[in-house]
């Protein structure tokens, strides 16, 4: 087949390549043995080497596949969203290999190849999977739909050198190790949490966490934009909210002040969609609200606004449960945050409600759990929200410690599902080990092995497989202000809940999982991201 | 807005009614009084007389849609899917209403129109829930899929008066009340199951049970597709199987003869996707298999030929456990019927397995199940299944008729999702009453009020709402051989478990249901279906 203007294409990539000549790609060509990564024949990672661990590997190693300066990337040809996805693996590869990636919707013949390519009609592959097929000539991921493409391509980014994360050209080869995967998650629901009220993280922090957590398939993140410190994204019909209680003096120790207005909320859950996160937002209550209280004393019950808080305290604060004007609020609240974000969920918060009674708490859920299925969202919460009848069609997110939570064991049979957040195993926020100098220490210290020692479907007495969504690795920054204090704290337990939420339970086996994660430092060096080198892992 | 061609799409709509002259449709059209449906002031159906009840009505009696001569259908612009569903409502609309009904991807301003469009934008609705709105100058239906539109057309139908359903042109006012409907399944799967090995059911039968269980939103149809008594489905490596077991003498008392060529399956696969139903097929094993053995006697331990068997007995044969010849004869058959089965699943039987120890059962079944796995299909057999530990990525069928099955409750814990078809409920070939002329009585008489009175989610201990994948109303017909019989012991009782399966819990209410179900005699008769006429139930 003789592709018209493929001779431009070429001229193109080669324009696109100032800093290095590149020999023609061919089975023959020398390998430049000072670049090759030592310890694998084909010079890259091995295929078994993915985080998290795919559904099944069959490597072949007589069928490395060379990214060179011809290579093209195809995508399913009439779909945009496949297109978007090459575009985005392009310009992942292009800064070290320096070569152009044009992205095609035919690949011309005998050029080498990276396809994505819909319509793997595998039912086992839903949503998320995708078949991942190494030859010499070509790289091929199919899936059903495009979040399964994107997914294959973070499989395909570890599957190259470490170096191919540097911003930087790099002269050296480029492989792939030969064969098959074939990958789909487990849960639906693999998340991250960053805590925004109590120090406000900057969008482009938020969008750098969100390039972090994608590359270990991590599709939620939920942002804690409430808390009795501050408030973090913009009501338009209760403005105080974010000029008194999201501006200066705000935050823990008063240094964590900032808010997302609805246009950077908006920009951070367009951007984490071309990735294929889903934000999350969660508005904290009928506890938790403070800050909501300093700027609006009409939330409190006698009117009287209470002092800005800046300290860590917990479990004060609650909103008026027999007012009207409570009841406005939250459907304000509910209404605006519903029509800036698409994705299925509002997080209500729910958690240490312990200023507010029982009954209180109940009637409070039981009013504002349908005011989340008026907005045409599902409603998701603190595993108390269980307490509450209304809780059977929400998400509730388990963060307890223990192995029982009755309430919650008894929401399920009646259809909730829940997130599994042990606080003692998923907390990113809590210490690796005494001495770690960030992060707190009431739940557990929480080494690496720690983190990935637990099943989400049988750590809760009557939450079992079919009841779990999945996982969510929370972290809370009462401790943390940088994006280095974050990825210190999440690198490297966040893969270890990712694995857990994606891996089938059949492939859990820590020395496997260690070994894979010590291949990962060089990869977070190259990116710029502040991991903790945990002394349990054998980094290389 | 002017609409090239519209005067001729009216010149068309007016030619296809040679039987009646309509008057041009408005709101001050005498009615025909005759023809009006007693008891309802819009001359049809209330809204909130729908089959399996929605989630949500809202009546406006104000808002009474038309549907006239001049009406036409208005489909999603780019969607062949939703082109597909409006082609598929307009032909049920025309034989009785004599309407042209164009289906047009734009509605010209000013006329009646029926709109299906996608884009609703609610993940409430999820992939087969609808808003479904009537005015007096329109029916919108909007849903995220097009599945959700045909649900929604499914709604529609059952609105319009009873005589809808008319082979032929009624002379009548065609109302719909107007108000609004939002919704969507309470489980993903509603099935229904025919038995094509007792009795063999023609391809044109099968398309009829198929047109009259999807009036009910019921959206599987599982085909059990052999038995001892014969073997329905052409299989080209094992070719015995229909030459000798699907030929003249097979079925119960050898009166059943036929099967179902690839080209009649895939056909009726076909057929049955333009109605959102997915056909599962089932072949039973390692138990059930008489007529398979008796076209191969290598499928035998001792390789000796048995008899065939025309009568009713049960739990006799078994498939040569240790031998390969059976996997090679297994994984035959489910790569053939992979092949040609688009859908999610394949049933693998495993009932009534009295002839197979329980260590060979599971023996067989940890080989067999990862086999359905390897064609890119989920396994799916009777509840026996859950005995094998490879039966956690597995649908397991409840056919049981008590409250506890332990295997099942265990098999929970670790994924297995399970459809709950109890046979002292959800049978559809027990008798309603000692006097019934079909069926058998070993699991239950089931009048209607039984076959509605029971909960999905709360029937099996340790079995409950997330562990439902859904429900579903076997028919096996050792006794039944036309579609007159299958009819009979199906209506009532298929609305009342696809009521169970679809319909939120909240609305479960037999007065409500008995009443509703009253109104659906006069759409049978019109339909030509012989239901049964239930003394439960005050038929209008």
């Amino acid at each position: 087949m003789a592709i018209p203007g493929m001779s431009r294409l070429i001229a193109t990539a080669a324009l696109t390549l100032p800093l290095l000549t590149i020999p023609h790609q061919s089975a023959a060509a020398p390998h430049s043995a000072g670049a090759v990564q030592s310890g694998s024949p084909s010079g890259g990672p091995a295929l078994s080497s993915v985080i998290p661990a795919p559904v099944a590997v069959r490597p072949d190693p007589r069928a490395t596949f060379r990214l060179g300066a011809l290579t093209v990337i195809r995508t399913q040809p009439g779909s945009d969203a496949a297109r978007s996805v090459g575009d985005l693996i392009a310009r992942e590869l292009r800064p070290a290999t320096g070569f152009g990636l044009p992205v095609l919707p035919v690949a011309p013949r005998a050029v080498p190849t990276i396809s994505l390519l819909l319509g793997a009609r595998d039912y086992r592959l839903g949503d998320e999977g995708y078949r991942l097929t190494v030859s010499p000539t070509s790289v091929t991921i199919r899936a059903n739909k495009a979040a399964g493409l994107f997914a294959g391509t973070r499989t395909l980014l570890q599957l190259l050198p470490a170096e191919i994360d540097s911003p930087r050209v790099v002269r050296r080869v480029w492989t792939v190790a030969g064969g098959d995967i074939v990958d789909y998650p487990r849960f639906a629901y693999r998340g991250a949490m960053l805590d925004e009220a109590r120090h406000f993280h900057t969008p482009s922090e938020v969008k750098a966490y969100i390039d972090e957590i994608g590359r270990f398939k991590v599709n939620y993140l939920h942002l804690h934009l409430s808390d009795d410190q501050g408030w973090r994204i913009q009501i338009d019909s209760w403005p105080r909210l974010t000029s008194v209680s999201g501006g200066a003096g705000t935050g823990v120790d008063g240094e964590g002040p900032g808010f997302l207005t609805k246009a950077q909320y908006k920009d951070i859950v367009a951007y984490a969609a071309k990735r294929y996160v889903t934000i999350v937002p969660e508005i904290d209550m009928p506890g938790h609200v403070n800050a909501a209280q300093v700027a609006y004393p009409s939330l409190t019950c006698d009117g009287v606004a209470p002092a800005p808080r800046t300290d860590t305290e917990v479990g004060y604060s609650s909103l008026c449960i027999g007012s009207d004007t409570t009841y406005r609020f939250v459907e304000d609240v509910i209404r605006e945050l519903a029509a800036i974000t698409p994705g299925p969920y509002i997080h209500i918060g729910g958690d240490e409600a312990q200023a507010t009674s029982d009954a209180d708490y109940i009637a409070f859920q039981q009013r504002v759990l349908p005011l989340v299925a008026k907005y045409s969202k599902t409603a998701y919460g603190w595993n108390e929200i269980a307490k509450a009848p209304a809780a059977s069609t929400a998400v509730a997110q388990f963060w307890g410690t223990g192995t029982t939570e009755p309430d919650l064991a008894a929401a399920v049979t009646t259809g909730t599902k829940v997130v599994m957040s042990p606080a003692n195993k998923a907390y990113l926020d809590m210490k690796y080990n005494p001495s770690t100098p960030l992060g707190q220490d009431w739940a557990a210290l929480i080494e690496v092995r720690d983190a990935y020692g637990w099943d989400p479907a049988t750590r809760v007495a009557g939450v079992g497989e079919n009841a779990v969504l999945g996982v969510e690795a929370p972290l809370w920054s009462e401790t943390l202000r940088t994006l280095d204090d974050i990825e210190f704290m999440a690198f490297p337990r966040l893969p270890a809940i990712a694995e857990l939420g994606w891996s089938p339970r059949s492939t859990h086996d820590w020395d496997s999982f260690a070994a894979r994660l010590g291949t990962y430092g060089p990869r977070w060096t190259q990116q710029g991201v502040n991991f903790y080198p945990s002394p349990q892992i054998a980094w290389s």
